[in-house]
């Protein structure tokens, strides 16, 4: 019982979190930021895929349990915010 | 520039959580425990939605800014955790 899950649900928890941004310059400028973060560090206990679309940064993933998104989604919001902080004036 | 956005652009990220669980009875005692933390709790900074379908507990989200996801996510999947925790052997 719980989030660990059987075999046949190895990745329980799925979700996608949209960040929309002024103009699509801004957008792809913390998008390339965090790319870097994205592309350095594997998770193991979850699956994202980090896109943009036009003036979009998208976050979607896939993970085995609570503990495990709570970080991974800690770690990317925190980079977003370190990227638009370094842009803003 | 960055996440706090325009009047037009007052709630910038938006996004959504599904929590699958073993099964329907799992996700509504979940559901429901979450349930009294969800209506006790204003976010002037997000906007929850917090639903069960079938065995998915599903949480959608606007924010107006990256700092308040982050705490109102922290929250959500921490009382997430507490009720798996609570019905857990």
């Amino acid at each position: 019982m719980g989030l660990q899950g059987s075999d046949s649900e190895a990745w329980p928890i799925e979700g996608v979190i949209e960040l929309s941004f002024p103009d699509e310059e801004t957008a792809r400028i913390v998008y390339e930021s965090v790319l870097y973060e994205h592309e350095s560090v594997p998770y193991r206990r979850s699956r994202i895929e980090f896109l943009r679309e036009g003036n979009r940064v998208i976050i979607r993933f896939l993970a085995r349990d609570n503990s495990a998104l709570r970080g991974t989604l800690n770690s990317y919001l925190r980079w977003i915010k370190v990227a638009i902080d370094a842009i803003e004036p």
